[in-house]
């Protein structure tokens, strides 16, 4: 296998990182303290969101928001029928239905126009996803929502740094969730969080968080909780990244806009999700849509050394999970999941990506896909 | 507020925690990878287990094992009534029911004798834990489950450095798991580990920790999971602890040796647990029976400075998740569970305590039970 020459992700860790985990050392605090209450107030005020509530994870994140909003057995949940398999999995986490609806043509967001005819009686919810960093129709899905009386909520594990309207996606819906895994906009390693405009939601969530303990109350448990506790440890790493935020947010920009050009210049035009009008897109992803996709990534991999990833193989009700009953699930027609996932390809961007780096990938694409 | 002099517990983090930290980052490898594979593969071979599973806390570690043991919404699953909510509510979690059944006098442990009454056509598993590391009665428990064909879990949270028969606990049942919190006899901060001689249950829960997915099969999704991940942050952390276990558990034998020496001779007679025959207690915990236990707790913490636990302050049914009716559980006659929750008290232990200290804190309570 040839040596990969441009990776698909690149985390930007250094010494900034490493020092707060020395300082966390030399503090004896590592555990959850000062430095998650920190990044929970900063990541709030960035976000424009009142609480924040910092989460082992990002998919955890989601199962306790559910749980938060009562979601229970037998409820039925709508989500993409493309987007990462925690969005569907943590409605399954409850023995509740995620129900898949198709996505839009020029996004590969959650189409607002597909959600009323897949909502019952039994539909407590509404999941949307900023699909790669691409903010979704907010306002056309927050109106299905409210027509209908159902909540709607964001999963925005690959939101940070979006922006709808001017303001931040994550801030949009009562209750939203974000993940700072290893490969995301920036990093905790493994971490994410919670948002919410509701106070009494907070609280319901912060006793989750920990065990459904009462606040104050060792060994107290008044609801249905998890350990799901972020690390100061890892907190701190959290808070060297969000100081480079700003940055990491600007050169994601500029690469994406970079590739947006090539692609658009070319004779051999391909296919790239375009921004919304107003909106801002945080390029966590940069995807395209080409024919023959599989050989095309493989070519890509083995004689250039560019990796790629295909996010995602198929509409998430294709899953054998899925797809052999193991998971209940419910599914609307969706020919644009199926044809996305069918030709979609996750290009290298990371904010130290070069234009060197970029126009080495356009070529090799250009070139393979003449073939 | 008086100083704490003596606190409940200490963990024992230092240079070579620190360095294991340094040369992650130095790799540039802190998601899960090397570091975790050896945590699991040196802790496996200390536990005489095959199949050691690092996940992210022991509380998720008893969900992915209850998932991948097939326990279902309705279903009952057996557990001591005096223990951590983490036993019950991970039975919660899987919208099944947590069934409450008295202890041992002696160890505070899951009576055995108690358990066939509990038993129903829904009974899915029985599971028990070692009480502040102190060994259960595990043969007479596993005969109950041979008897009526019900699968015996160990929740193991408490039970590192505990031997039963000359094995380590946590090696006898098919599947056990372990916590790494900070608290604990070693730490990855938080962490923790599922153990298994079964191969096939070892790959379920390979998959159930990183999201459900196949083998090698990267966004492909074959069974129900969530991201319990541990980090190789933290398990390098975990590998510098575990090279000083051998320490740890000797001098937390030192600690409750002493103490039960010094409450065994006194004219005042304190009742500690018994280690059963052929066992070995890990002192995780080192609790007494008292009196008037929350005003000798005040005392301890106000007057001498003495930090303690109440662990646990009731039976698990009597918590108001579970007694208002909002959590299903069912319950059988509990009058050790009731009487050893109201005088339970968990005084200071860990390996750097010295003898001194020890005597300070029973010199403290010898006077203040005497009022």
């Amino acid at each position: 296998m040839k040596k990969i020459k441009i990776p698909w992700a690149k985390p930007e860790l250094g010494e900034e990182e490493l020092n707060e985990v020395i300082d966390s050392f030399k503090s004896n605090w590592l555990t959850m303290g000062p430095k998650v209450n920190k990044l929970e107030h900063e990541v709030s005020i960035f976000l424009e969101v009142p609480y924040a509530i910092a989460i082992s994870n990002g998919t955890v994140a989601l199962d306790l928001v559910l749980k938060a909003i009562g979601v229970e057995p037998g409820d039925e949940v709508i989500v993409p029928a493309m987007t990462y398999f925690a969005t569907a999995s943590s409605v399954s986490y409850q023995n509740a239905v995620p129900v898949f609806v198709d996505i839009e043509k020029e996004t590969f967001n959650l189409d607002p126009d597909r959600i009323p005819e897949a909502i019952t009686e039994k539909t407590k919810a509404i999941i949307f996803i900023d699909y790669g960093g691409n903010p979704s129709n907010y306002d056309a899905i927050a109106k299905v929502g409210q027509k209908y009386n159902i909540k709607v909520l964001q999963d925005g594990a690959q939101s940070l740094g979006a922006f709808y309207k001017g303001r931040p996606m994550g801030a949009q819906t009562e209750t939203s969730t974000m993940s700072f895994h290893a490969a995301k906009v920036m990093t905790t390693i493994e971490g994410g969080m919670i948002f919410t405009h509701n106070e009494s939601l907070k609280e319901d969530i912060l006793s989750r968080r920990n065990q459904g303990e009462s606040k104050g109350g060792k060994y107290i448990h008044i609801t249905l909780g998890t350990n799901a506790r972020m690390t100061d440890l890892t907190a701190g790493i959290g808070l060297a990244q969000f100081k480079k935020l700003p940055v990491f947010i600007k050169q994601r920009r500029r690469v994406g806009e970079k590739y947006n050009k090539l692609f658009s210049q070319s004779k051999d035009k391909i296919f790239f999700p375009k921004e919304r009008v107003d909106c801002k897109n945080a390029y966590f992803f940069y995807p395209i849509l080409v024919e023959d996709r599989d050989r095309v990534s493989y070519v890509l991999r083995e004689k250039y050394g560019i990796d790629t990833r295909i996010a995602y193989p198929m509409p998430l009700y294709k899953q054998e999970v899925f797809a052999s009953g193991k998971l209940k699930y419910r599914k609307m027609e969706c020919p644009i999941a199926e044809e996305v996932t069918s030709k979609i390809l996750n290009l290298p961007i990371f904010p130290s990506m070069t234009d060197d780096m970029i126009e080495q990938v356009c070529r090799a694409i250009f070139k393979e896909i003449e073939k």
